[in-house]
Parts: structure tokens; C-alpha cells; sequence
């Protein structure tokens, strides 16, 4: 797909205005949220409807222990086409579960489509929560049945929606955008939950994007997929890839403009849909388990994208860097160890290092710097580490957290 | 190298009973360690002298930043050849310390050979610790002056040389092994040290193993890059590599052996250069930064060596599996989707997995199994995973540890 990365160029994406945690659903969606006793406590099933039948593109975990619902929707839809909704449970991954979870699957797809008016292959499911145990699919359809008779599916709360995909996050993750096309305002939504077992390369967390502007399938899969991998593809909680992550981009229509790659507009829409995925990445990242900070890798100057990824990765998934991050030390040695790992060409001599704006490495030596002002830097929330690599002019751009104590705390005893 | 991998075929090994702990060194050496004052108050310089010239072999670091040593070491002695020293300081890594490091680097060899009476390139020199900081060369140059005056070098204390190479290890490790050869005792004795940065593919620790055996240089390289393979790079503790390790291998031939490939009693031997460094490398793993337990993860059935080592390091680097063993939960789930991530080809229906002796995970669901019982195994200090992959007959061997509160505590704080 040689045509898909130039899709998305990053440095020619026109900033765009987002608005984060409330939601502002695009034109023709429904979208809610409610308990059913899968978790003990919170919002454990969600769903987004819309009016009239949207343009689906999807890209699925690859793992090669794909769960039921991954499995499921992988031969009821396949990459791209036309959906009526989507139904969501937290709680329980329905992974790793047989023949039984199979049916559980199919069963959850089909009654969940025959409550909205759908087919089957109109609806995508998905499940996310602890592995290896028996989905309680009576319990979602008890949902069902409370849906049907409250006629709940038509109370609109994007927020409940959001609140129901999570599982060990601690914040819902919502994100719009609004562009005026031809004089009409064009909406891009989106909804994710992260936290752990996150990690590059799809397959590790599931994320909802939703416009009301029309696009062709054929259209919208390669910008979908161009846009994953610039976003939810470079951020890294644990470097563990999950068996049950989605991403799905909606198209409605609604908003009644059509829009292909050779509209005037479509580099706008293309950056809006790129803006929000990527505020949805960092804010996945800021929030992974046990996190205090966010820290971004930008890595410039690489003799290429893959390059730039190799470092973005490296530096991200070091352990030993995202220690020193949480113990707010400038240990630069171990940035450039990880740059030094990751199995990039450079010439050693000429790459530099950055945190923050200060410069602390530069032709192969360590830098005098102001170890307080560094420190400083570093005592706030977001931390940015910027590697040129001097070898070219490829770049890319990595999210990740630092590893503290309370990683290890959920992890050791919460059963994923 | 296609003769190297069959030097050593793991199944094929002698038996060999092995002494830890306890330093039996070979014949013809001397060991010994001091404080110089680059760490507080525990020792810090180490070395080993052999009375007549040894062959060595030696591998080094595949981190792009080697440290000053590493870069003096493979000009001035290459892969294998003769040698009369070893002399290694901990708490400071000369690691990015551009020329002013090499300039101390080769002050460090050139002086402690005119102290043994050999030549610099028969001088050996490592460094570990922290990196970017200059190497206070005066410290070492002043310890000469007390060995030289002391007469210390012919005080023969291995495990003062044990202790003074450590960083954040915990315990010292040494191992030792003896063999009957002909009707002569052949010994074959190591040292280690690990602790952080410990990760597959070299480059994670110091390891110095010594026989009296003689080897010629062009037998002992191939032999040692065999037995490491299926050793030293067959550890993990975070995944991060160092830019300062070597593992190197001395043969001075005291015992009045010689050994070679078509000796009747080379399997022996090399079973026992294997043994010697297996157990090492496992002493490394058990007392990673933080660790608790020893993880052990042994993968048969693969369809090639290379797929047993995919799945072998996705599960001991993984962190959710970390993070379970450490909890003590037989979280058989994120073990399977590490396996899922691994790379390796396979079926998904043919692999099972065992914690301990006990089938957890077969034919792509989890068995019903006796909680308590897995939890009273998961107590232990060792933890044995076994993976059977269904679709081959190639293995390997993995040691990690595993993930704590003690591993954030240290790397957060310690500037390495």
C-alpha cells in the first residue's frame, strides 16, 4: 500500500482545534452506556447506533490469539463496509475461551442486531477485561432485554459510552473536532479506552471514531490505517500487545457532505480524523497503568521512517528510561543506551538528545547542563524527549509513561 | 558460523556437578579486589592475573555506544588470542565519555600491565556503573600503587575479585566446576555480575570464566560464542542492553591438558564451560533489580530455534507476566497472548502451556486446574514455565525474574 502513507504526511496536517473530554457526537449517532453485572460496580456495556447505515473501517489486534469478538467480526465484516452499530462490553475479554466463547460472541452480535434493526454483519462487538474466563453473555442479554423495554438505546450519553469501554483506566478518553466544509460543519468524535497492555503495533486498545461526513469505504480504510499507524501504533504502556484491541473509524453521512481524497477539503478531514486519533493516543499513554506522566519521543533527522520508529520504540519501552522519568532524573545515559539498542543506522557522533528544550547530548558526549532546571522540567507532567539522529530527514512520533510502583501493584494482583 | 551452533547441543550434555558459591578457581590464577573509593565503601577493583599466558575469548556488547573499554579492547585484543590480565572497576561505567574516556582507558591497561609485567594488548579492561560521569582514573592509578607496594597481587582472594565487580547485584556469583581428564583435575570456574540492564544479545553483564585446561584461541572463540548463545543471551531482566558487557573466557592450560575439538573429552569439557555459564546466567537472572523470584521459561516443539527464542523472550520480557509471577497469580492468559505477540510460526489449537507440572492451557483454551496448588508451586523462589509448541522438535531455555515495586524503587533513583 504505497498510496496509504502519503495519505498522511504529518508535517503538512493543518492544525485543527480539538475538545477534549466532553462529548460532542457527530450528527446521527446514538451512543450510551449502563451496568449489567459483568464488573461489580461500574458501566460495563456500551453502544453506538446510528440512524442511518455509516461506512465502517476497522483494524483488529495481531495477535495471534485474536479473542471471539475479534475473531467474529473479522468474517461478519472484514476491513471496510457499511454498519449499523456497535455493542461493547468491559469486564471480560471473552478471550481464549473456545467454541463456547464462539457462540457467545455470535449470540451477543446477532441479538444485539436484531435490537437495533440490524444484521448480524451490520454490528461490531468487542470485549475487553479479564482473559481465559466464560463470558456472561445471560448477563448482556439481560441488558438487552432492560434496553428494549426502557427504550434506553435512544437516550443519548456519549459519556456513559465512554465510561463503559474502560477497564483499569482511571479516565474516560474523548476527543472532537469541528471543521466547516462548504459551509456546513463536519464533526470528528472519538472514544478509547488504553491502560494496560499497550503497546505499538495495534492489537491494544480499542478506540471509536465517528464522523458525520460521507465516505466511501474504498476511501476511508486507507486513511484509517494510515492514521493508526502514525497514532495508536506509537504508544507503548508495557510493550504487551493485547488479543482483543480495535480501532474503528464511522462515517455516517449525516452531516451531508461527501467527501473523497480529491475534495478540496480531505487534507482538513483527513488531519481532523489524524488530530483526534492522535489526542486519543496521548491521552491512552498519559493514563497507562500506574503512570504519572506522559512522555513523548520525537525523533527527527532518521535515514528513515522505520528508523525513526526503532528509536521511538526503544526510547519508550526502556524500562530503565521510564524509571529515571518517574524518579524525575535527567539520566541521559540511558537514553542514549535505548537509542543504541534499537538496531537503527547512525553515526554515533552525530545524533543529540534533548529533554525538553535542553540539549544534553550531542557528538557522543554527555553536555553540562543545569541539573535544576532540568529537574524542574522534569517535575512536570508531560515530559518530551527529542532525538536527531542526523542521518536523514525521516521522523516519527512515539507516546508512553513512565513505569512507577503502582504499574506493578495493579498488575501483580488484578487478573487481565 | 554454521559449525559454532553444534559445539554445544543442549540435549546431548554431560551431567556435570557444579559448586556455587564457593571459589575453587583453576589452577595458575590469581583473583583479588580492593576498594579504591570510586563506589562508597565497597570494593571496586578487581583482577584477575594468570601466572603463565592464557588464551582467551572474548564477546563483547552489541550496543551501538560502547563504552571506552569495549572500543580499547576490541582494537588491542580482537575476539581471541593470548592474555595475562583482566583488571575491572565498578561504579563508573567510562561509558559516553567520548576521548577523554578512551585516553583513560588506555592509561587503565597500559599501567596495570606494566604492573603484571605483560603487555597492554594482554591486558583485558572493563568498567561498570554509572555512565556519562569521567572515570576518576587517579582512584585506579592509586590502587596500582597499593598493589604494587603491597605486593597484594599475589594475595589470592577470588572473592574479594567476586565482590568488587558487583553494582546493584545483591549476592556475588561463582560457580565451578571439576572434570577428570586423562587422571588430571580440570577446573573450570566463573564469576559474574548482572543485576539492571540485563537483556538477550549480550551486551548485559561481566562474566569471566576461567579453566586450566588448554585451549588453542581458534577451538576456545567458537566453543564460548556457543555456549553464550544459549546462556548470557538467553536472560532478560528489563529487556535494556548495556554498552559496557562482555563475558570472556580464559584457558592457561595449568592443569597440563590440552583439549581440542577431536579430543575424546571435549564434550565433557564444553559441557561444562555450558554448565558453568548456564548456572551463572541464572544467578544473574535470579538477582535481577528487584527480583524475588527466579522464571525459568522452557520452550520445546518449535519449528525452528529461532521461533522457540521468539517465544521465550516475549514471555520473559513481558511484563504482565512479570507482574503475575511476582503476585503469585497463575495468570495463564497473559502468558498465552505473549506467546500470541512472539513472532514465532505456529498453530494456535497445538500449544500448551504448564506452569510448573501442571497443563494450564491447551488446544487454544484454559484447563480446569486446582488453584491452590498452583498458587502453593507460584510461592516458591523458582517459577518454571513450559511451553510446548506443537510444531517442531527445536527448543531453548529462557531466565527472567521477575517485575516489583523493588525494580521501579532502584531504577527511579540510580543514576547508572
Amino acid at each position: 500500500m504505497a498510496g496509504v502513507d502519503s495519505i498522511i504526511n504529518v508535517k503538512d496536517v493543518l492544525p485543527v482545534e480539538l475538545v477534549t473530554g466532553e462529548a460532542h457526537l457527530p450528527k446521527g449517532y446514538i451512543a450510551g452506556g449502563m451496568h449489567v453485572g459483568i464488573k461489580r460496580k461500574k458501566k460495563d456495556l456500551g453502544w453506538i447506533v446510528t440512524e442511518t447505515s455509516a461506512e465502517g473501517a476497522l483494524v483488529t489486534t495481531q495477535n495471534k490469539y485474536p479473542a471471539a469478538p475479534i475473531v467474529l467480526i473479522r468474517e461478519t465484516f472484514g476491513r471496510f463496509g457499511p454498519l449499523k452499530g456497535v455493542i461493547v462490553n468491559s469486564g471480560n475479554a471473552n478471550a481464549l475461551t473456545g467454541s463456547d466463547g464462539m457462540r457467545d460472541a455470535r449470540v451477543m452480535q446477532e441479538k444485539f442486531a436484531e435490537l437495533i434493526g440490524a444484521r448480524a454483519h451490520e454490528v461490531i462487538i468487542a470485549s475487553t477485561g479479564v482473559i481465559g474466563v466464560p463470558l456472561p453473555i445471560e448477563k448482556i442479554l439481560h441488558g438487552y432485554d432492560l434496553l428494549r423495554e426502557d427504550g434506553a438505546l435512544s437516550h443519548h450519553d456519549p459519556e456513559a459510552f465512554a465510561a463503559s469501554i474502560l477497564t483499569t483506566d482511571t479516565v474516560s478518553k474523548i476527543v472532537s473536532a469541528k471543521l466547516a466544509i462548504d459551509g456546513t460543519v463536519v464533526t470528528v468524535s472519538g472514544y478509547a479506552k488504553g491502560s494496560g497492555m499497550i503497546q505499538p503495533n495495534m492489537a491494544t486498545m480499542l478506540a471509536y471514531v465517528m464522523t458525520d461526513a460521507e465516505v466511501k469505504g474504498a476511501d476511508l480504510y486507507p486513511l484509517w490505517k494510515s492514521v493508526i499507524q502514525k497514532t495508536f501504533n506509537r504508544i507503548s504502556v508495557d510493550g504487551d500487545e493485547s488479543t482483543n484491541d480495535m480501532a474503528l473509524l464511522l462515517a455516517n453521512g449525516a452531516a451531508g457532505v461527501l467527501l473523497a481524497p480529491d475534495h478540496p477539503a480531505w487534507p482538513a478531514f483527513a488531519g481532523a480524523v489524524y488530530a483526534v486519533a492522535r489526542e486519543l493516543a496521548r491521552m491512552i499513554a498519559r493514563d497507562g497503568e500506574g503512570a504519572t506522566k506522559l512522555l513523548e519521543v520525537v525523533v527527527t533527522g532518521a535515514a528513515s521512517e522505520v528508523d525513526a520508529d526503532k528509536v521511538g520504540r526503544a526510547i519508550v519501552n526502556s524500562p530503565l528510561v521510564k524509571t529515571a522519568i518517574y524518579g524525575e532524573d535527567a539520566n541521559w545515559g540511558r537514553i542514549v543506551a535505548a537509542i543504541g539498542n534499537s538496531g537503527a543506522a547512525f553515526d554515533t557522533q552525530k545524533v543529540s538528545v534533548r529533554i525538553g528544550d535542553v540539549l544534553i547530548f550531542n557528538a557522543g558526549v554527555g553536555l553540562p547542563f543545569v541539573e535544576s532546571d532540568v529537574q524542574a522540567y522534569l517535575s512536570g507532567s508531560t515530559v518530551r524527549i527529542t532525538v536527531d539522529m542526523g542521518a536523514g530527514d525521516h521522523e516519527s512520533e512515539w507516546f508512553g509513561c513512565d513505569l512507577t510502583e503502582g504499574y506493578v501493584r495493579i498488575n501483580a494482583h488484578y487478573r487481565t
